[in-house]
């Protein structure tokens, strides 16, 4: 129901995530970026409709960018962008938007105020390698940059390096409406209550209502997680929950 | 470069996986059945190819329902198979897949072995319904199945159920060789050794060279991961990336 298509730009603002990496899809590595990005994008008022994880492939990457950022307003990608052969995500997107990619002399000065001549080896150098007109995000940890080009925002995949970048950024990123949300706690399985919720999810049409099972210490309960832009009509519809929960 | 495009099906066996749920979106859940899913399938040998996040929405479900089942062997979904009004993934798939979604005999009786006539309440039998022409996915924890349809395995998002659900299909899926890897620590920035890494991959071009890097105690070190289906190069690859690294 949120998609772009009925979006009032003022109001509603998407993002779709690109995690790009061979060790994610192998089970290799647990990805940690996917829930870091999606709070901080709903804290700051921007609704993520898409992840896609993929490999170290090109093609892919073209191919998954163009469709997501013909889609939402910004694409969030990361992992891809060090000094070694498997890192081709600069190049991938350079070549999915049409522009070359260059050795930035910006990036560069932001590498040599940390590494000496001698250590800006022909590797390193390869990370001050960007998009044709990208916008640097800084890099507080390890210097080499991520970078902003249209609405494709490429960061690393370290999380500790993605994070930094995610702050730097933020700034400059247009936002919606913050999504409010509350969490009501009912320790009785969900189709329980199924009826009257989605008879409740009728009745308040701008309120997202959401029933997730929880398993704990041999209990099956449900947490009824209801969110909306709109924060009276939230808290009419809680205290609709509330009553009904309250009368069973 | 493994893409199904140049599959020799009897060796290369792909797969997607489809996490359907808003509250991955928002982050207010972590998602775990990524990995543990993409663990289990390297072990087993299906080759993880591209995962998708999307939320309770059913044009957006088909939409890469249909574009990743077209791509790989398999599709797993997660999420979105219980008794609420937000649980609309088993409708979804059958809408993909042009076939009408019906209460199943098999799907209730597995229900009534462990629910009294009573407790098998309109929201309970609505999880008895699977697309016409499904096989049913033993549930052992909370008894409504999933289901696998042509190419789609459909399984629950709660972890627990997802796992049993996984354990009980596994048998019946076709699959291809296997994924060997080892990891190398290398104690020193991955720009260190980026030069020689590419040329062994040139060398090597069935094994695949990853290079990650790790933040521990302030140093910056490098997991070097190589991986490949045929052991014995993988073994030559190792020995000689391990006798540059003991030679510089």
């Amino acid at each position: 129901m949120n998609k772009k298509s009925s979006n009032n730009r003022q109001e509603i603002v998407t993002a779709a995530i690109l995690i790009i990496g061979d060790e994610i899809l192998s089970g290799r590595t647990k990805d940690s970026n996917v829930n870091y990005i999606a709070c901080h994008l709903t804290n700051i008022g921007i609704r993520l409709m898409e992840v896609r994880v993929i490999g170290d492939d090109e093609e892919a990457i073209i191919t998954s960018l163009n469709e997501l950022r013909a889609q939402h307003d910004y694409v969030f990608t990361t992992g891809g962008i060090g000094p070694t052969h498997d890192d081709i995500t600069a190049q991938a997107v350079a070549n999915a938007l049409r522009v070359p990619l260059i050795e930035d002399g910006r990036a560069l000065d932001m590498m040599r105020q940390h590494y000496s001549d001698d250590k800006l080896t022909a590797a390193r150098r390869r990370m001050a390698r960007v998009p044709e007109g990208a916008q640097l995000i800084q890099n507080s940890i390890s210097f080499a940059p991520g970078f902003m080009i249209k609405n494709v925002i490429t960061m690393a995949g370290v999380p500790a390096i993605m994070q930094v970048m995610l702050d730097d950024i933020t700034p400059k990123l247009q936002v919606g409406k913050l999504m409010h949300s509350t969490t009501i706690v009912h320790n009785q399985p969900e189709s329980t209550i199924a009826a009257k919720l989605e008879e409740l999810q009728c009745q308040y049409t701008d309120v997202s209502f959401g029933s997730y099972p929880f398993f704990k210490d041999g209990n099956v309960g449900t947490q009824l997680v209801l969110r909306s832009t709109n924060k009276s009509h939230l808290n009419s519809a809680k205290k609709a929950l509330n009553n009904y929960l309250d009368s069973i």
